[in-house]
């Protein structure tokens, strides 16, 4: 149902305490996050191999965890090294270690096979901590499957409808024809905007004259992460002159929970050289808002969808991104299951729809 | 499980508001109601066909109403007409559209073969809009089958024990025999009771001198509406004599929002030329207070059913309305299936039940 | 799932009103107690046989129950006595009376056959009710599976960690090696501790003066009933030296009311001779902020468990009594089935863990 040789986002990289248990849950498994005496995260799974507690409940000793139930203590390897009442300890009492690995300010965990954890396969996240760039860092939880968020991301349309009174302000960013390239391991969309009046959010950054051209230039890549350079720019100025631009870069990941609920990370930074950091503040309560009406809309459709979930979809022109997309992750799902890489995995409903307009 | 080809009361006609969006879930079916600029109702699918996305957290725009997704526009009868990005909408680009009335103030929609929607079969629920009979109009939503609540209307016995207090005040009532005949689409049912005291809930309505002779003649029409004349009159009057009588007229009906939940749409309307219309709201107060107690049983009930599904029940003299409705839900379902009008539909534990008292 | 052919404690004898109706479920069945003009507790299914409305929403008439629906009336046996609007009552009309009595302040149904009800098999909670012990008692209601709370109740080596701050006070308890035999229907576990502080919570009886030798010796017993004596006494006092002694008796059961949930009575009891009854009071609060240091745990452990109910256990030295118990259920269980005694009934992953060590 989902990837699993893949890099997941399980947290922001503040949200892990210095010296304390962090949990938190991806794929339907359980996560312990903490730090050793160095700094370093270890990621386990959060549950103790003898009578399946949450170790979470435990607390932290030195570089180890102990269970808070019946005492065992585990070391950052997830080896136990001492049962109480016992002077021997089995080999087999361990629990499972995730790869972690913090890239960015992001903390992610490879759910998949420890031998394939790739570092080349992380995201190039940078804007999240680079000098040139200000942000505050977000998170929201979602109770919906994390497919209809991607497919959300993946298809700027709903700017125009969703975002009317936010990020949109124009109806012609639905009527703009978005552009898609493949890319290693996702897609490239490029969606620009001529001449529209700013975006109402725009105004947390800077009093623009007039109209702007707008652009949008994202990739979306497995298993679910948006890294995008937007902006806009008076109509009026020279081609090349940013001295009046906004130019924004974004990096927002969904990391499935469960099977029906995601968790959201998400910042919009700002070039830091258009303003002091009360910009970046006021960008993120724009934003705020602005999610909290995806997720609106996404909680009601996915509601929709659980009272039927045998009613199709009609895949339309401006799908093309969003079935893409499903396609590779079927094909990513598939090859991890050694089966060949026909379309295959997703919701049959979708999958009547891929097929009438492939 | 539901009878479909029938009229379902959706809403009161005041619930429904002249410029925006109203929807209400029938047999499972989200659906959504609004109005044109002459102020007709339209009732459709309320989904849209791309992604499933709820219309009514769109917008109204003159007849039609925008996706408020990726701003489709549909118009007064499901037909897409408008897809930004494309210039051109599919012709199977439609979301369903439901027959619909609105008969005395009460709107209707036509759940299933919609070349069936017959005006003919709406019920007679005068009282609702006859300026002889005045009323509040009231709404209860259950968490509990549609089917457990017809059969609380089906036995009035009850009054004597649920609405002691309220509507019922004597046993008498519970031990009166009721008379029942066979009509067009449902059962009449007559229980007349003789020399009792008034029941708490006529104080609203009128002092009362002693002892009355009380009456409850009603229909009870598929799919689940109830259409009654009830009234007390004191014994000691003659024959005819209506001076110092309390009539009543009701329409009730109970809609399914799902195969667990229920709409109650009620009214309880007394004589204009009895009082003013404090009286109408005395009443009303009266009712709800009663209808909270039906409510509690009920949902008590159904808690039980669902704590042990193949219990059997008892059918008793007094359940035969209850029977008798059921078997003609049950000839209305296979004869919409095309199966033999045997009884088959109920639940296993009726059907045996039903046998034991056939 | 659960052993039938044996006592459960429904209540505590006070909470049993003496003049109305009172509801409990137990094995998923709910069950209604009322007392008879003697002050005798019936026991009977909480269900009408006509329409399955609880009779606990209906109302007591003397040694009678009346269904507070269509108003049957039952006796104390259960018998249907009354249908009004009938002159005669069936035979088969009577809902399902349970055996019960009262011991000891502990109220317990029979959930087997009504044959092979035994007093003889009652436990002997003897605290409950004794002159010399003095305590207030306890109900704390489990979303969690009564197993769970057993395995808690058979391995103290807890104590150590759940309640280090209470209960516990030192690792010693869960480094000591608990003594397991056998008892009739039941396992007896004895655990002592020597030369520890006083845990936390005897600051409430007693000061001390200083470390203490400590024990716990219970029987298990089937359904889920623990019965202890446990105590303190300072090291240096010489050998049967009692006079500086804590010594407590405590009487708990656990009681499934449904397949996932659980109901949980208890008591601690102090010698008289101790102290007055402000001691009894405070040892009360001490234990209440104990069991829910038990409930967090076992209740995050069960969504765990839920989360991935597939998930192997593994057994260790300090489950001894844990296994050995379960073993116990697996074989009553089977023997009311009629099945030979082998091990079966327990969960796979128990019966693998349980193989892995046997």
């Amino acid at each position: 149902m989902f990837v699993r040789n893949c890099w997941y986002v399980i947290a922001w990289d503040h949200e892990v305490p210095p010296d304390a248990l962090f949990t938190r849950t991806v794929l339907g498994e359980a996560i312990l996050l903490f730090r050793t005496e160095g700094g370093e995260i270890t990621a386990l799974r959060d549950r103790c191999c003898h009578r399946l507690a949450p170790l979470s409940k435990g607390r932290k000793e030195g570089d180890c965890v102990r269970c808070g139930y019946h005492g065992l203590l585990f070391d950052a390897t997830g080896r136990c090294i001492e049962i109480p009442g016992s002077e021997t300890v089995p080999a087999k009492a361990r629990v499972q270690r995730y790869p972690v690995t913090v890239k960015n300010k992001w903390v992610f965990v490879w759910m998949g096979d420890p031998a394939k954890a790739d570092l080349a396969l992380l995201p190039d996240n940078f804007s999240c901590d680079d000098p040139g760039w200000d942000y505050l860092p977000g998170y929201l939880h979602y109770s919906t499957p994390q497919q209809l968020i991607c497919d959300n991301l993946l298809d700027f349309s709903h700017l125009s409808y969703v975002h009317e009174k936010t990020l949109g302000g124009t109806t012609a960013i639905a009527q703009a024809r978005a552009e898609i390239e493949n890319v290693p391991r996702g897609i490239r969309v490029t969606r620009k905007v001529h001449d529209v009046p700013p975006p109402p959010y725009y105004k947390a950054v800077r009093q623009l004259p007039g109209n702007l051209d707008r652009w949008f230039i994202y990739d979306f890549l497995l298993p679910g992460t948006l890294l995008m350079h937007s902006g806009g720019r008076p109509v009026e100025d020279a081609e090349g002159d940013m001295s009046r631009a906004v130019r924004l870069h974004s990096c927002q990941t969904v990391t499935p929970e469960t099977a029906t609920t995601t968790h959201y990370f998400f910042q919009q930074g700002r070039r830091v050289e258009e303003g002091d950091h009360s910009i970046a503040e006021a960008l993120y309560k724009s934003l705020l808002v602005a999610f909290e009406e995806d997720r609106a809309m996404i909680t009601a459709q996915s509601q929709a969808i659980d009272a039927d979930p045998e009613a199709p979809m009609m895949l339309l022109a401006m799908d093309a991104a969003v079935v893409r997309f499903r396609k590779l992750v079927a094909e990513a799902i598939a090859a991890e299951n050694g089966e060949p890489a026909a379309p295959a995995q997703p919701a049959v409903r979708e999958e009547r729809a891929a097929r009438s307009i492939a």
